[in-house]
């Protein structure tokens, strides 16, 4: 039995453009994408803010994954809406617009039971909410933060206590190099880890991840894809697919079973950015990544019988 | 007993300029790179050709490795050289000057034993003069070739007939776009394949190689540097050491042994980089490349007893 992870996040309306087409006020944001993830794999607890304008069917989907959305605010005002456009460098992003709405204020609130959640996911806010989360959540087994250039550079010790307080950080590969001040993501990885956390997950879009836990590191590449229709929500469903899969396991967390998540984490990725916005993580299934995670054994073992 | 590897491409003196230092006329050009490379594994013969400014001295270190340097022309004038800048992103050259001095009137010259070389790599020269090179070799059981983005925008008739000549290519991601009009490198190197070859190889700078064959791919992360003091010669290198570790092989070249020689030119080419120029190389041993072997095994796989 898969063990429940709680995430707190954004909950938004996202306005996409990529070279590859447009979408227009699509659900989105950090919970959203993680939800979907996740929920492929374990019993999702969902703590977020929507405004009043927020139409509840768009979570259907989550919740005939048996999303749990006792934890999902509404209040009054208008969701979290945001645009960005993505050049043929679809590692890049360029934000058209920011409507925090009721996000501004999203204070997180946790159902009583909720408070018992052995995995723990602080999706993108901000970090000084992200520490009171965790503090509040007893019996926590692994928790995992991601975060921002923003709070980077606006909040950083509010970062790097909440960063004390992890088991793991997800942070992409530019700004492992602004926070640690480093052009070296190795080096700056291994700053980041001095800080506390037992491992990092560096995230390098098109390129895949690299996992550092203390002096080890994993790399999973990204899956070849032909096209890219859209980057959105590729890091937050790779944390989904990563923690949806730790969350299988009751025993202890090797580095085995880490390995395989971060896989399944990359091959999770790799299906949303086919699709624009949450399209293609809506209609995915476990036997969808299965095959995808066979594919990856196929296209990087070379010391085994897999590739003969 | 490896099968020797015939190398024609350049001999240059390079001045270095990155973010950790400087190098002034030091020995560089792509045929110097390979042939460092792949001597760690097979009988090398080197044609390219250098001024009569050379000071032989500089190739006793190949000499010592048994490269065979018939084929090195030493004509009247001044030997190639090349100025090159990178910023904090290794990833993009800035070209300061080239002198192409001898190398501009350079016509390959094959002593009569060297046309019967069972491996052959065209560095990146004119494709006219890979095509006469790879026509005049009998008995080839395995041609590359590397090429740049002057060929494709210039000489590209000449390209596509070299293409369509060889086994594999050699070529970094921007140029699979170049050739193919393309964002997508996976689609990209298959139109390439299209052309004729069983193979491509496509590099990617620090996040490593991916090698398409057919409806297959094969991805090689590289190894995670702590620092990158110069990527001078890391394509080349790279084809050094995945052609050398080919040339051990007299059987079929079964897709497992390709992939295990991709990672071999991973290998190598992260060690080309920790020091400028071709100081790394020089006195790099087989077993320092085994032993970096073993961690790619390490940090790659994940459905194997290696990462219990």
């Amino acid at each position: 039995m898969a063990q429940p992870i709680l995430v707190v996040g954004s909950v938004a309306f996202d306005d996409l453009e990529t070279p590859f087409g447009k979408a227009a006020r699509v659900l989105g944001g950090s919970a959203s994408y993680f939800a979907a993830a996740a929920s492929l794999y374990a019993p999702i607890r969902l703590v977020a803010v929507v405004g009043n304008d927020f139409p509840m069917a768009q979570y259907d989907f989550l919740r005939a994954r048996g999303v749990d959305l006792r934890g999902l605010q509404v209040a009054d005002g208008e969701t979290f809406s945001w645009g960005g456009r993505y050049d043929y460098d679809l590692n890049r992003t360029e934000t058209l617009f920011t409507n925090l709405g009721v996000f501004a204020d999203f204070h997180p609130s946790l159902p009583e039971d909720y408070t018992e959640s052995p995995f723990v996911f602080c999706a993108n806010i901000h970090p000084a909410l992200q520490r009171e989360v965790i503090g509040k959540v007893r019996g926590r087994r692994l928790t995992m933060l991601d975060s921002m250039n923003l709070w980077i550079n606006t909040a950083r010790k509010d970062l790097v206590e909440a960063i004390q307080l992890v088991d793991l950080v997800s942070i992409n590969e530019a700004e492992v190099r602004m926070f640690a001040a480093t052009s070296s993501v190795v080096t700056g990885a291994q700053r980041i880890l001095a800080a506390g956390p037992k491992g990092i997950l560096v995230k390098k879009g098109e390129y895949g991840a690299v996992m550092f836990t203390g002096d080890e590191y994993f790399v999973a590449p990204a899956y070849p894809l032909e096209e890219v229709k859209d980057p959105t929500g590729a890091g937050d469903s790779f944390a989904g697919g990563f923690m949806g899969f730790l969350a299988q396991y009751e025993g202890t967390i090797t580095p085995a079973v880490l390995h395989k998540a971060v896989i399944h984490g990359s091959a999770v990725a790799s299906f949303t950015v086919e699709q624009f916005g949450l399209e293609r993580l809506k209609h995915l299934t476990r036997a969808d990544v299965e095959r995808r995670y066979q594919e990856f054994i196929r296209f990087t073992h070379f010391e085994t019988e897999h590739i003969e």
